[in-house]
């Protein structure tokens, strides 16, 4: 079956669903995307990513055509309409399409785009979070403001190409010799000290929503937590390393550039906290 | 008139020129564009655009769907249908629309994406080359591969943004206290010494094919050539200021940051150049 999108208003199949050779997020890489969860039929920490959202197109003056109420009710009309369980719901909204291609911001008269569309996907049950992640290292050669979650992405595509051509379910990207996050996850450790470390915020990376949340709920159950840059070399020698992202929650890595995370397998905080997180957001989900 | 489009083997009205929202140049910006000056209905300089477009897509291992040859037999025919004298093709590839969204290449079953455009534009005659522009000055927070021709240019238009709002007509790009390039052009200065200076080919910059053509023309008429980066305060204590594009040949820089390049007019090599520019791109047209 067509699943069904979303395009500026309409719900179309999803072979229908299409935007202006002019628009924007084509042209420029002048758009901002959010990827949520759904399990159960429900989204998952999407407050969360509507608020990132909003964040991210502040930065870049872009205004969203919608409200994010409204955003949110056609997300999950959406996954009404695709009788989606378990999968993601995909927004992308641009700078919309003007009637030729100039770099400054188009007229206010030009509407922003807005799409959505839905995947299926059984994160919960993924076989990769039982077995963990093997990550490869690559430079990390993004631009400076990756704290916009902007659809410019050609060097998360790379990055992302060269793991799957390794056989890596992940690139953790390295600038200055520490890790900064993966292609498109959070990147964590646990330290032999029990200390469980993660990159700060800023400029350098994406504040992941589920890198967030998981923090949170960490801290919550006592557990400690260093929010710092990290190497590779300290990685090797932890107890554990995992990724977090809307689109695998928790996943343990167990090599890294082929070289073993401790015995090569889950480790025990990952799968507590991945469990940790599950139930999270079954709570919260909306 | 609706002008005429090609997207993917057909010549369609560009309000009708649409792309799947599951394009990988709309998801991830994983596409490569070039731009063609059209003179009296002649592509300019359309071989080195065309050389650069392979090398670009090479780069990031994306296969053209067509030949360099069947592009450029393309540019011709859009141009005649769209009885274009003066002004610009500009075209776009992408790696395609997968059947989802997926960071990592593609199937190779999946087609690239080709798009074509045409805009009006009298570059010879345009008021800014008599006038001459003034440019701002910006840091340059784009990623490490400037060299692929990509449509990830969100830094560039929030660049060109910040000029438009300050009434400028190019944004200087600064790294490590030196230009790189404009956000849509290269940047030149004459020297006291008479030496035309212009940043050297590296993956810090786009290898501007109007560069180059400027710098083997000025080459052939023995005027003094240096590639090597320069500063503001070097520009500032420049004879002249400008910048080559595709889309503007070459323009006289006559202010940066509100202060004049010498006495605020356009020079005489300057100006020079973009007449010698102007006969060779008349006589090499195809």
């Amino acid at each position: 079956m067509d699943p069904i999108a979303y395009v500026n208003g309409s719900f179309v199949p999803l072979s229908d669903a299409k935007v202006s050779v002019l628009d924007r997020g084509f042209l420029f890489a002048d758009g901002i995307y959010e990827v949520a969860a759904v399990l159960d039929g429900k989204l998952i920490d999407n407050a969360s990513h509507l608020s990132r959202l909003e964040r991210s197109v502040g930065e870049i003056k872009l205004k969203l055509p919608e409200t994010v109420e409204r955003i949110q009710e056609i997300q999950k009309e959406l996954v009404a309409r695709n009788k989606l369980a378990n999968g993601l719901v995909y927004l992308q909204v641009t700078r919309g399409a003007d009637k030729g291609r100039d770099f400054p911001f188009p007229a206010s008269d030009v509407k922003p785009t807005l799409v959505m569309f839905t995947s299926e996907k059984d994160i919960v049950n993924a076989a990769s979070a039982r077995t963990g992640i093997n990550v490869i290292t690559v430079p990390d050669i993004r631009w400076e403001r990756r704290d916009i979650k902007s659809v410019a992405l050609l060097a998360q595509v790379l990055a992302k190409q060269a793991a799957a051509e390794a056989g890596a379910g992940e690139a953790w990207m390295i600038q200055d010799g520490q890790v900064t996050e993966g292609g498109s996850s959070s990147a964590f450790i646990l330290t032999q000290d029990d200390v469980i470390v993660t990159r700060h915020n800023s400029n350098a990376i994406l504040p992941g929503c589920t890198r967030k949340a998981v923090v949170t709920l960490a801290a919550e159950r006592q557990l400690r937590i260093e929010e710092r840059p990290f190497t590779i070399a300290e990685a090797l020698a932890a107890k554990e390393a995992f990724i977090t992202s809307a689109s695998a929650f928790v996943q343990p890595v167990v090599a890294i550039d082929g070289k073993k995370v401790a015995d090569g397998k889950p480790g025990p905080i990952a799968t507590r906290l991945r469990e940790i997180y599950i139930g999270f957001a079954k709570a919260t989900a909306v």
